[in-house]
């Protein structure tokens, strides 16, 4: 059965590391598929990797690998990640990226990626995706265990996401993703919303929840539970993040406005 | 034989999504191949990825499931489509950008996708492309026949495309697509365009039909059929978009400059 | 067996034609694999897609096709060639985007592809990409052997780099690559620089060399060996470019800082 790896990174399609990436993992195993999550991410923003990283790897089959390369603190004494779930294998920095796959199931197994034996002799100490994770995800792929890459750590780095709170009535959230349509992602779960509720976020208001974005007419916001479970905000063919000048951490609060 | 499902979206390469929709189609059929045809069409651009499809359906092998996530009204009210023509499958929207395929094969068969068997369950109406369309897809390249995924339709939804006019000796064609080099193709068909044209655009004058980019000093404008058969407008080493400040839907003028 | 085909063009995401090249070599060999190194070249920019291929390429599986396709003189006076280095096979313009390839191996077999039997007929002359390059690629991995395609040729275009120059105690080199995140990448091979350099670019001087972006406080200057073998000088978590003012063949001066 062939495997797939996955990747997820900061370099752009135009310079060709990402090929180098490619290269090294076909030339190490051809008998596998490789398929880009995203790539293009922001230069260094783990927070929108980890995003990426959490809207898509549980859709994939058993087995498969999933990689993240963006990597602002490339260097000897960053630490790279092996971690498996017992379901999938993850491969990345230990900078935080890998967050969503330790929060949704503390019980994974953690390794340091240590042994030279499976990682590429460079000059340099600057591209990691080629000379470090792309041969350890070769190797995954064709079946040497976690354990033989280094040993297994308790203490890898997470990065703590802001929770929604209640404060007296009312629940404070945060806009924590801004999509590439300028849908504001919130981190308040769909369990917490009432049934009407009354959203404010800018010093704008959103009443009510919507089912999808022609609820509204065009033009106009909506609030809806989105893709990965909880609030978002859009604008019914326009961008959001336009509309009300938000930025990613922006408060909102969610009140109860009763019985509909 | 294993098969291939191609994708294009006006999802961006940053945010996961498109990962998410290739996560579910091989978590079904491990046993096919996904090209990416297009993505980073602009927001909800159903003209623009019609074009993507037009410009590239008819290379691929017979049995290819064409796939087209460009979705602006996602939501319960609109339907989701697929479309045999014999040699392909075509699975989108029912918004019109399916288009070109229904002009080119008047007889083909249209189905609407309801069967809930072959989607996934999601609290959210606004991620048809990874609970609709990617398992739809998945199912129909393991065989199961379009015709159970939903009842045959014969009304989908037809964008027409301005056809260009015969207005006394002239041609009055209309500027529409800008590919990303800026380069102007028209609806003019080579049929329709005389021996030695003379072709006006945003006031400027072209003399002539070239072969190539070369044809012309750089940085000057050239008409020439382009690679869908129509006549198009360029600048060889530039930005003819630019150059004649023109926009999607402008019209341009050709006469007949008479032998040459 | 199955081949890589790999593909680096200044084609766009958006438009569909690199689709219609995916296409058309599958519908010629289903049994491979098509990888794209590089895409959304800046358009004819071919010293971008000669610094993709030498960034990628040798680490590819032995038998690997690439194909470049940035082609701004395409048309019926630009040869296209076939290159074999006895490891891989390249294939694109003659327009000197292949010269890594041939600097790398000055014994490299070349080949005119004039065949007609192995292109697409078409009525334009605009997109060698589907027209030629697809299908010529495709019938190389299927074993048609490079001299079916064409007579040899012993005349490819070369683009000659500027090469680092020793000017007294000095050496001047060269900025010859800005990549996505601004780092620049500069011509002086590692070989050529001292224990202890004092660079200087746009005005500013970094001393010493690190091996990490990490061994330099944030947003503060850096250079160093980087993963092509040469000097880069980078802005730990910053953007060089914007930072130095730098533009692609910015001078640099590297001197000699003595001992540490």
């Amino acid at each position: 059965m062939s495997k797939i790896i996955t990747l997820i990174t900061d370099f752009r399609t135009s310079d060709g590391y990402m090929g180098a990436i490619f290269g090294v993992i076909k030339s190490i195993n051809m008998n596998l598929e490789i398929i880009t999550i995203a790539s293009n991410i922001p230069p260094a923003d783990i927070r929108k990797a980890s995003r990426a990283l959490a809207n898509s790897y549980r859709f994939y089959p058993q087995g498969t690998i999933h990689m993240v390369v963006v990597d602002p603190t490339v260097g000897p004494l960053r630490r790279a990640l092996i971690i498996d779930d017992g379901r999938y294998l993850f491969l990345g920095p230990d900078n935080g990226v890998l967050t969503p796959v330790l929060k949704n199931n503390p019980d994974c197994n953690c390794y340091d990626v240590k042994n030279p034996k499976y990682q590429l002799v460079s000059a340099s100490e600057t591209f990691h995706g080629r000379d470090l994770f792309a041969p350890v995800a070769a190797y995954l792929s064709l079946g040497i265990p976690p354990d033989e890459f280094g040993p297994p750590i308790t203490d890898p780095l997470l990065i703590e996401d802001p929770q929604p709170e209640i404060m007296g009535k009312n629940i404070i959230g945060k806009v924590i993703d801004i999509d590439a349509f300028g849908n504001l992602v919130t981190n308040v779960p769909a369990e917490m919303i009432p049934e009407n509720p009354i959203i404010t976020v800018c010093g704008r208001k959103i009443e009510g929840l919507s089912k999808s974005y022609a609820d509204v007419q065009e033009k106009q916001p909506l609030a809806y539970i989105g893709s990965s479970g909880t609030l978002e905000i859009a604008i019914n063919r326009g961008n959001a993040a336009n509309y009300f000048g938000a930025f990613i951490f922006e408060d909102l609060k969610i009140s109860d406005g009763g019985k509909r």
